[in-house]
């Protein structure tokens, strides 16, 4: 693998174990996170940690986090320490013994100081960066947010400078460990998501065809790995 | 639906919005936790939230988590303030506007100073849990920890006592309207994750079959609903 950009590293981002999964390669991190829906969003509340799911889309070297203004951990976020993970998980890794059992996954965690965004231009275009990341083709297809949308909708930035990414791929880690002698089986059982097919809202009048941005989704799978990760780590 | 526990409510837990998707039910929380493989765990670490995909199990009203004793957020999390997360996306919802594009999921969210298990019939009991959430059947198959594995694993318990689940499932919120008269595509597509083939460790060597625990689980769907919950929760 050759790119041209590594992450920075931090005291917080330098793995602290399991350093051969590391990835310091910027592209690693873009393909983890531009395979994701949601991630989780950690913050302090009243001084204590709080993890929320939370809808994100990338957009160059920021992520855009986005819920409603009633959502206490967007707002709690807006300028303090928070941290951001999107996590896929690939498979269970069977090995001989219960001490070797792993999964098989890829992750990314960044840190940073999200800033909420209040400018109508900025909402919009980080809005339409979370609508691309997670219905490809649905920003030119639904009713483009009135001023009072925008109004209620808060919407933060995240800088991606301080992050890590993890994977692990292949088989358990005891194939050449004396418990290879066991005779018992060992492997990897894979997880794969995919999108199903189109539910029309029951309150559609009749008539109105599957649009072929939603259509084209049908049957693919989601998460995806991006062609050659398989297999371009060790265990 | 009838059941006769009901969560706990303390401010942190009690729904600031929508209120209507909460499940103040017990039973909801273990069949979202039940579905799950991984949560997200949120500690301080230095003053700062992290959050980490971590292993966990549930057993009665504890939640075990899982990991090497070199990860720092599960030594940082004991006895400390915590938050576990575990969500499950169950598909995209489309709906005329922007603004109410939503998506369906069910999460849940546990609050609670977890505590390092120490003793070894403890620790034990718990990898059994966290191994059977992960591997169904797989406890009985594989060689068991050895003492120096047990002590070269960390393991957290955390009470359910501080929880919330929140559920969303159906089509869009604007069939009612006035964008329903665009005339605009609305629906849900949905999401669903599936165990694929065993794949056999390339170490191993001939003639040792799929074990009848993991050929069970293939083609199987990941992350279930649980029978009835669909259609149970509204927009």
């Amino acid at each position: 693998m050759s790119t041209d950009l590594t992450l920075s590293r931090t005291e917080r981002t330098r793995l602290h174990r399991l350093r051969e999964r590391g990835r310091s390669d910027r592209a690693e991190l873009h393909a983890v996170l531009d395979a994701g829906l949601i991630c989780h969003l950690g913050v302090l509340v009243d001084g204590s940690p709080v993890v929320l799911p939370t809808g994100y889309g990338r957009a160059g070297d920021l992520l855009y986090l986005h819920g409603s203004t009633a959502n206490r951990s967007l707002l709690a976020a807006d300028g303090q320490d928070a941290c951001v993970t999107v996590t896929h998980l690939d498979g269970m890794v069977c090995a001989r013994a219960i001490f070797h059992h792993s999964m098989n996954y890829r992750s990314a965690v960044v840190f940073g100081r999200p800033r909420l965004i209040t400018d109508g231009p900025g909402k919009l275009a980080g809005l339409q960066a979370v609508t691309e990341q997670l219905i490809p083709g649905r920003w030119a297809q639904a009713r483009p947010p009135t001023r009072k949308e925008l109004a209620a909708t808060r919407l933060l930035a995240l800088s991606l400078d301080e992050a890590s990414v993890k994977i692990r791929t292949g088989p358990p880690d005891d194939g050449d460990s004396p418990d290879a002698a066991l005779g018992r089986w060992a492997g990897e059982l894979p997880l794969t998501a995919a999108w199903g097919q189109a539910v029309p809202d029951p309150a559609l009048p009749p008539g109105i065809a599957v649009p072929p941005h939603i259509l084209a989704r049908v049957g693919t799978a989601a998460f995806p790995l991006r062609p050659g990760a398989e297999g371009a780590a060790g265990g």
